[in-house]
């Protein structure tokens, strides 16, 4: 059951009542999943019925997360057969899986008429071929990957609205192109290599425990990985923006995007931080500008984006500023006499840069309005 | 008395002994202060003989610092007037003073015979206006401008030996011109902007507490600030630069550089960690590089240098495995088919960013090997 | 105007509406003020209307919490005049201001029937002389000591409904009392000292910058202050666990206390998180008892209470689970073969120790559902 | 070969040069491997010959721990057979392995003449079945039990000097027993609980990755764990208070301690550093006593003992004072009317609480001055 409409004469639903969807998540012990249930708590229209996780299936919530409180929802095994989440009511899933754990049952649920949201990195290229180069495997259901939108919720069109299956974008590239959009639709950038450096939190690793996120290996230091042009986000960053050039956008945005040979250079950087993403990006700039010229460019790209705050010089993005909000803050500068933009950009990238995000696509789907039950203020010192 | 010769027959000194000789630390309270203390302490040829803080003058140095265990020093007012220290047997002092507290006094030292090693910004600049420009007042001695010796020891030339004012360089500085240094002098850049973004722990903040520099503030966020060309240290970077290019060296190095216009854009961003600096950068290149050939350059620049590291792909240099150590780990990748240089360099700090260089240089004035009681190896976890 | 009941009538507001209280916060720039706000900003009935503070007056509140997005409150002065505040609709005011700086104009906020709540240690003690004893200074409003409620919520009795001032507990002696409530009030302390331990985190130390805030200084070491009998709050405590007495109780809670002789000893130690507070206490019984026992003890004591979960064994309270929420998690064990009781308690410092509980007691004054607008779910990872 | 006269006149070795001895370590890439490699590179008598991982066999140390810089020793697997060790001039061998892992083959070692420091707590109990009883299986070399030397070395006896196995204690209980041991052996303890609240830096966790030492898990809170009388450690602690008290001492220090029954509530606390660990213990007095007594009982037990400082009032232990170095940092109190002795211990857990206590105790065994090789002095920030 999908429409709104409907839900709202469901027997026993009182009439003036505020819709209620059925929702269940996948991967609900992780970081994600977990962010999906705090901020779910909280929407008016969200009403949690089902909760997976391979890991920890038959615990009690509150038991995986005492941080819950006392949330005494038990999680299922990951279902493989759909039918059981919806005799519950799920009308919507959020899938927060790792890579390649949901595509190859995605279509299940979305025949039984279930919106999905999908978290992963499943259904983000539009390109199977570009998906088995960069994930080293083949495709599970190619034949999803074009109804599937990108859902960095400020560039998606209309599609939204109708769609059946979103793919929520990386922290990573939705920190990025919310950076870059300005200047790439406007033919701002010139198309010579761009160069961002990003630093994450650790959550942005996941929760598997690895040496990598242990404690004592990356708690007071600084640590670039896969960086240059070995990061699989990439794919989906270059696809993004190729769609978003002037150029592209004549020809109309489903058409193939040869996005790979975009240059762009991206130094990813693990910072001792829990949560939050600072994006660093230099763009070669078509013509030169001034300062103001570029402010005015972001400022009215951003206007009617209520998540998205261009900061007024001298303002700059601090991760710590963004933490439990689903906001982007942006600050430009002119640099290399005009020749160069340099942009700023932060999020929490367990919430604009993933279950954030997702809820925000949700309600754009939904047609309510895009920050319904999401916060858009930080949590302060913390 | 500064030659080594004669310390060696000083009354009472039995021949054989290693030379030990007088030394004075201004500023000894601080970061970079107490790092000269720590790596003095194991020094075979350092005899701290005064210590002097202009906060804790007539306390004992065990009480202001407790890691020190039981050293019992006292703190002296910062002398005004040098023969003081000179009547205590010092020779050499290391300054660590915030910018312009030295520069007006230095020639006291100098002319009493004793070697400067300056870790503040003081005489970096060979050009006084560049200073006054920079930092927003006029030099109290520029007469001192051209003699001192930009301290970058791995690019030092022989002036080392003789001079007896050494600018020892700033932490970022170090790091960024290590990255840049085998590019920049082998003619591989082509002159359009690099792009540097670098990370700094709290240390590199200074130990004057600051809402900056507040736990609650910085633990838990990354935070860019003075980004683009806003970083008073280009300054000292496009000098270097300038004068490391392959034109400039053929004029010499002690020609006038105009450093000013090189196009450098330089993120700093404050993360959680309370030492190491990590730098990312970006360098368009002349003609078209493969990685091998990169790294072939780098190696060969520094083959010979024991405290920097070029490491083996696929190898990126981390902050935390440099803690403690007087040592730069640099690591090369090309991008952009090859249009593009990336360079990662990490280093601590306190030690190759402050203290640690300013005793290799000692150690090269002196004509001992340049690691001379400078720990290579980092402490590990920690 | 203080009653729920008017409000509702104030011309211009709409029947059915939900009461809006007009609120001031002082000292509104503060960890605790900043959490005050970020609270107050979800809660149905407040209405903030004026913002004070010593060092921002005339900025705007999102320029110095940029987390605030675009609250574009204006901070005022600290007024002298609470007339100033009265004309703009204040009703209920907070007081997060240093010790100190609010008892000598309480009595005019008062006096003009505003409602106090204040977080500072002013009129926590009832005994003026002690008062003296602890702070080194006279108290400023003696007269006003008798009436003030001091509000450990879960201990108060009816008197919240009615008082006009209330003295918001410390946010050690909150998670401490809370840890030892159920075991004093109920007998089974045999009155042998009782040894505290308790970590804090650093928004504890308050955000004036200070080198034992400095990261550099507190980011990676544990450090205990003011041990054993030295650190003031032990006041408000002995008031309390003196008045929580069996034999006490009968007497009357009013009575007063000479709690001073009573046995704690209280170890705080600063350890580097942003938040929270964790208590360990050990508590000599009257007689021997079973875990089984003492559980029953606490489970019966909290059970009707909303903010406190004691956990089922195995469970202990950990500072992250509360991270943001008014919670305080409780757990006990026996020890030393039934003669002793250990007790586990943590909190976030800044909400059920302090802009949390503030709200707590305000919800009962005005006779609303107690944990009106506090979350009592943590963030999770964060 | 055991004795150090020997080893000078071996072969090749010149007259006159300092004695060299073979080391091998099992377990070098873990934590305290990892130290002991940090510490015994800067001992003048070490001589690392062979080092063995069970995860890394076949690696180049450098590659594991890149802090070490160029060290190309390659790690070997455990050894079953110890005679290849033997064959590469292996003479003392410390052991840093997990639980269980070494003492089945102890014994190959010693009978082949190596001096074995053994860092787990394999030998650590005199008493087969109180181990079987605390870890849950039976020992696999009941008989070198009573022959090993639990090495505090502040408290060992003449028997380091010729034992051919040491039991290297625990760090919570080297930390503990060191704030005890005045207290206890002078008799002022009376016998009834003892209560320890401790926090531990997560590296005392081990480097395996577990949920616990996750950087998100952990990184901002305080998390208590196997409190009251759970932690497996309590045996020894309560064996050596046993024989610490004056009754024991009378009796032999080799006679069986019914050290099991012992009052002592110990609560281990996760908080997050890196490094270290503070104790905070109250001991109930046997008489009252006086704070400037307590000190000077503490001052006098260990005015003779270079790696313990009692510090004078007002000092209180930091960890981040002891960041590397080999010095355990103790302070007292008096409370509750001189009826109880508070007392603040902290270490480096690594260092005098793994490693460096390690060498400390070989120092002895070789009759070389205690500190060969040891810094007492800490890192400073860090």
């Amino acid at each position: 059951m999908i429409s709104g409409e409907a839900t709202a004469h469901r027997p026993g639903v009182p009439a003036g009542a505020p819709i209620r969807r059925g929702i269940g998540i996948l991967g609900a012990t992780g970081y994600s999943g977990m962010e999906l249930l705090r901020l779910l708590g909280g929407h008016p229209h969200a009403d949690v019925r089902a909760v997976g996780s391979r890991q920890h299936a038959g615990e009690r919530l509150d038991a995986v997360w005492p941080a819950l409180g006392r949330n005494r929802l038990v999680l299922d095994e990951d279902p493989t057969h759909p039918r059981v989440w919806l005799d519950r009511g799920v009308e919507v899933v959020f899938a927060a899986l790792p890579q390649g754990a949901l595509a190859g049952r995605a279509g299940v649920f979305l025949d039984a008429g279930v919106r999905l949201i999908d978290l992963s990195a499943d259904f983000r290229l539009r390109d199977a071929l570009e998906y088995g180069r960069l994930y080293g495997r083949e495709h599970p259901a190619p034949a999803l990957l074009s109804e599937a939108v990108y859902g960095l919720t400020e560039w998606c069109d209309g599609n939204l609205r109708t769609t059946r299956l979103v793919a929520n974008p990386g922290c990573y590239a939705t920190a990025i192109l919310l950076a870059l959009l300005p200047a790439v639709e406007s033919g701002w950038w010139n198309g010579a290599p761009i160069v961002v450096t990003a630093m994450s939190g650790v959550s942005g690793a996941g929760r598997g425990p690895s040496l990598t996120t242990h404690f004592v290996e990356c708690a007071n230091g600084a640590s670039p990985y896969r960086v240059a042009e070995e990061h699989a986000h990439l794919g989906e960053i270059r696809q993004a923006l190729a769609a978003m050039r002037p150029e592209r956008q004549a020809l109309g945005r489903g058409a193939d995007s040869p996005g790979v040979a975009l240059p762009i250079l991206f130094n990813p950087v693990l910072v001792p931080m829990t949560r939050g993403i600072l994006v660093c990006a230099a763009v070669p700039l078509a013509t030169r500008a001034s300062e103001e010229e570029l402010q005015a460019v972001y400022e009215a790209r951003y206007a009617a984006q209520p998540c998205v705050r261009v900061l007024p010089r001298p303002g700059l993005p601090e991760t710590r500023h963004l933490r439990g909000a689903n906001r982007c803050d942006v600050a430009v500068r002119a640099g290399a006499s005009g020749t160069m933009l340099l942009v700023y950009a932060a999020i929490d990238n367990l919430v604009k840069g993933a279950a954030g995000q997702a809820i925000q696509n949700w309600n754009r789907m939904e047609a309510w309005p895009e920050t319904t039950g999401l916060p858009l203020e930080g949590w302060g010192c913390g």
